[in-house]
């Protein structure tokens, strides 16, 4: 084990939150899963493959942290244990002030019968992990954003997780994936630095001159009303990737008309009504 | 419509590839979706909220752009059309070499079968949008790196719709919605720059000293032999957040011990042989 | 926001009972998207384009209600108002005479863990929106059914929605989401009217003479046993298509035979077992 | 086997078109679960429960039906009839007017790699059936429409379906079945005028005049300028439901304010950025 | 119905769990229809397409014993009841001993809002049936193992059932699915016994010369330490095929090098950063 | 790298189908988590915690090769290799004898979209891998079964997959892959056996004598006929589990009667007529 498990006080509540760590679309499958399939696919400077690999290996070891917590934390708990939750305060605050009691039981069907009291690849409501939240996109700027962004989330759900349980053990064990996503975030920041400032707009390998030179730094309010310039870094300036200057649309106008598609395939079978529409429109003596 | 959309070479593979761009986890309807429903969600400065509703409602005129190329690139196209199509470069590189026409007229029984030639709620592979994609974490710095993340994704697929067709309409389409997606990672990226240097790490709320200060800045190699020191950013000097000094630990050394779970519940039925292995283990004359 | 949201008495349960009406099959994510990409690809009379167009974007505001509903119902609730509800008649009646206090902060970790209380495009279960829900079938009278089901069961869920609170904020807001609900149903159902008589069966421009006439209007019992004829208007008289006369058939009779599929191909490596068993059969001297 | 299925020219293309018809939302394995858990959860008049159970009944002789003719059409096709089927003039109409050749071979690998030729539970992308298409509300006039949807997709797919194929065999088993479709359309129709007029709104027995008087019967246009009234059935005259009279909104105004969430929970580890913008707020001498 | 289903004391909270046994991966819609797609594409010996058949029949019966029970749990239970309830022992010991009470009325908003009380085709998370389950290989051998597991892991999860209750109804009730997962068990691994001694390795009709004949009977550790050779039937003697002998590998070594992909396709658009790579990697005067 | 992968004529269309060998429900990622999932949630025999993390570790690299093999075949290939493709036998006899020209280029969209040529978590039509698949039961022989069932349907599919391709790299992969699953049914079937003959029926611990004891081993026919008894093995002689005897049931009747459910709750907004029917039912005067 990377880091020790330890539960004092088993909380089959709290097993059931942490499985939003496990197999959630925050959680710990998801980078793991992430990090190794970019790195499998990694095209252009080995580092960064070796880098990916290193820490896509280092997560199976999280999950493996997180499955022994949520199988800890299903055995037989104690009455007085759960009596002791119930005063909590960031269970209270979180569930409006009630008594944590009515939490405990709750949810936990599914490890009794699906898991004999085991962890689970799903999320804390029992959806099951899904392979599409794996971002590999073969751009590493791109997927550097996305590494980010999963560890922001991730230690997100892990303060959460934190303030949830008063367990020492728990505590602890979380402290170290705290710790871990802090420095993950930091390592895939580190890249794009090393990427440098030119990372942007990404792709940076698409002729910018071929985009829409009109429309790529204007921030377009789009309300019925024309609205006032906001007071925000985006609408003024020299833009973030020092390749053009923010400019402000008070208000969307529509440049492009209403769409006219052609009639139905008559083999596709729409109703007889909408072929007619067609018929009508083209004959001259009528309108519709 | 917000932009003109037109198609002078209907093409129904094309078709089906702009798919990604609807309902893909790179398209218009999660960065739609997500804008609106943080914006919903939306605690804290009040400026950011109408930036995202702005925004959010500019993507559902993005999503109406593309399912309507999508219904005009699944009208009639005539043969003449599909052999010059099947001469274009970037298809063949893509492909392989081989003949684009081999290409032509596949995987599209669903748009036939079930939208009567419409654009659908799916990606190019016909699997259907997931609102898990939809992330809004409560923290605004973590739903930046989201955006961020989306929008790079985002104009990466759009650049390579871009490069597979030669369609003008198509082009044109596409480099207004390239030339927005520049601008959304430039908004997003001026958020997080507005927000300081301090936001990192993402929650920057939560009290740092009760993280590991172990392992909060340390990149861990993973494998079974000893690394040397990568050359890389990531490993040394001050850590981005400004926060730590990346250190280097050329070998994980795990410092957790084997988990050892309690034994069954018996009414959770595992086999006779499991439970017995505890009562083995707790015989005083044996050990495990 | 198009109508007041207020709550009284912010009750997270409820909270969590309002995701149905946002993410779930009966929501307004569905009826929202289902609108807009009927309309998108609409091909027949405008005026049914326009119409759907308009409703559409009216649905974006209802998801904007409820989520906004979710919020604030997940907002600091204080216990006096638990207790309040624990008392509530309906909701002791839908849970089986038992006090509502065990409702209360059950199913919640999500909403904390995930989207820092605030609404997520799910389901009351945490299931995630799903694109598959977005019927557009090109084929108006076949949409138009489709719309009338998804505000019956829409209505439904609001009328429940309605009697599972006494908020007076949260009553007022439903009584409005229910009104729409009976506009809408009104509304799909005029276009059928308008469609005509003649719109049925869907879709009414296959040549209906090409079905088989021995079973197109045909009521077919089942059972293991001959069955009489039910007493109900689907069995006897003209059809309601005006186009034939129900008949009952009170035992079904197989009139195919049983397949017989051919050989499995040596190349996809069933066990040899299954591949004898055809030689077995073409071989004179024995049978199976 | 409930009716012949004969192939006389297997075609691997038609049957993955075909796999729409089992798995797909449309298709035989949705109604004939729907109709069993409708009959199942049925609560009210016995006589719609067996009618319920009957129908659901013969869809499963249905997928059978469908099932084998996938396998059928998957089994060794020759060239000859590949060649043939090129020239079919609806295949190329749909498919842009290319050879169909092209078609031929692909999507299968799917159907050779896992099922062994045989037909599979998902739908023509191989996109797996769904659970939550299953509607069955508790009640009966909102069932009804659930099923004429359903019938009418259905059928519409069987009549495209039937396009798709020139095989006397395949279409005289969808002439088979779009008959029973014509039959089921009818017969939940049916169900609907023994109902009665007053089944509408749906649920009837929700108190009407606690619905929002103002806006039940009201359409609203929803663009950016105010719209004239529509030449519609649904902007004017008596509503369907004969219960209010339909009246015209030529430019929705919102009547809610913007809503105001509270502060975000400090144990929700939001950014310090959101936070200090309620304190901001709160301070008399400053505003945002 | 197949058999009686009665239930003295309505328990909400057992009919959330008893959707496990409808639509859960261990559950009877999987049998069903997993029975039924493996007769329907059976290839080979007749008899056992029949059984299949006969046994898939036999499960929809099921399906309707389960839901018929869910709807009864469901309908409203007296406050005596749940007193009861909430001291039984198994569902403390479950919960880690704390009252039953809590776990009444929760989860179940949504059988309350979308079945009216009634079941639905989704497993007690309320995530929905999914069709990727239904497993019909095209070999007999594999798909029996399938059935197998399926009846293993489904009794399994009927005996837990039967722990969670005391309602004398239910306890029958379960002891009849349980008798008959018993007959299937032994049904499926009869098949496997008339198959005889070499159905092993699946498939048996793949030339086994073509495997790789030095990794085709060797147990890998592959651990970061060389482990001692395991005490068990796998690592030594004759493999259970009979066809080969078992080895340990105290430590897997890697007999494969590093993967060198080739150079991202430029109209991809990796970023440029990933192309220079290439171009560096192939300049003589430098190396990476 | 395990074991090395080299492709010498890349092949596009040949990616697409290594995929289901990845994220598909016989693929390894299913194996690899499956495995994992039950080594950490293990309670029991030590031992066996330790194989499953040996072997769970083991198939992290079979993704990793296979991954690899994906990325290389998506890499450009030339024309000539598709012409010899074309005319490879297994290709034309899987796809009906048609050229495997049109095979080639297709389906291939999403690999060049979302992935930049490279690998995803998906199976070979592009649906998500599913976290649902990992099946870990906390029963050793449940899980065991679940494991052979994955090596059967797994090795199945890379024996398709090996005569799918003529590229000697690919077919030299494959035979080390179709190996190394020879060994892995062995393997958790030398569980079973040493577990010996009394693991039957799964759960063992489970009181035998409480499941009902008519129907524990009798097979049942379904069929609206009566049916002969079969000449199979699970007709007649011992059980498997040397329990009880065989017998045969020519036709099901069944013991059961039709439910009848209670009135709809009045909150739940039936229809009024389904209320009504109830009024009906207990009013003296009338019947249904």
């Amino acid at each position: 084990m990377q880091y020790p498990v330890r539960v004092e006080k088993p909380n089959p509540v709290f097993a059931r939150a942490l499985q939003q760590a496990i197999g959630g679309i925050e959680g710990e499958m998801r980078v793991c899963l992430q990090y190794l399939f970019q790195a499998w696919n990694s095209r252009g400077p080995v580092k960064y493959r070796d880098m990916l690999m290193n820490t896509g290996t280092e997560e199976i070891g999280h999950i493996e942290m997180l499955a022994t917590a949520v199988a800890m934390n299903l055995e037989g708990a104690s009455v007085s244990v759960q009596e002791e939750a119930a005063n909590h305060p960031i269970m209270n605050a979180a569930m409006g002030g009630v008594s944590a009691r009515a939490e405990i039981g709750s949810q936990l069907a599914r490890h009794v019968l699906s898991s004999g009291q085991g962890a689970m690849a799903t999320d804390s409501d029992g959806v099951p992990f899904n392979g599409s939240w794996v971002v590999g996109s073969g751009n590493i700027a791109a997927d550097m954003y996305a590494n980010v962004m999963a560890e922001s989330t991730g230690r997100l759900l892990a303060t959460r997780l934190w303030e949830m349980t008063d367990d020492p053990g728990m505590k602890d064990m979380l402290s170290f994936l705290i710790a871990r996503d802090t420095m993950h975030q930091n390592q895939w920041l580190a890249v794009l630095e090393e990427l440098g400032q030119d990372h942007l707009p990404i792709p940076n390998s698409f002729p910018q001159e071929q985009e829409n030179q009109d429309f790529n730094y204007a921030f377009f309010a789009t309300g019925m009303e024309p609205q006032k310039a906001p007071d925000g870094r985006w609408a003024k300036g020299k833009s973030i990737d020092g390749k053009g200057q923010f400019s402000f649309v008070p208000q969307m106008t529509p440049v492009g008309e209403k769409s006219t598609l052609g009639p139905p395939n008559p083999k596709g079978h729409a109703q007889v009504e909408q072929m007619m529409a067609y018929e009508d429109a083209t004959d001259t003596s009528e309108d519709d």
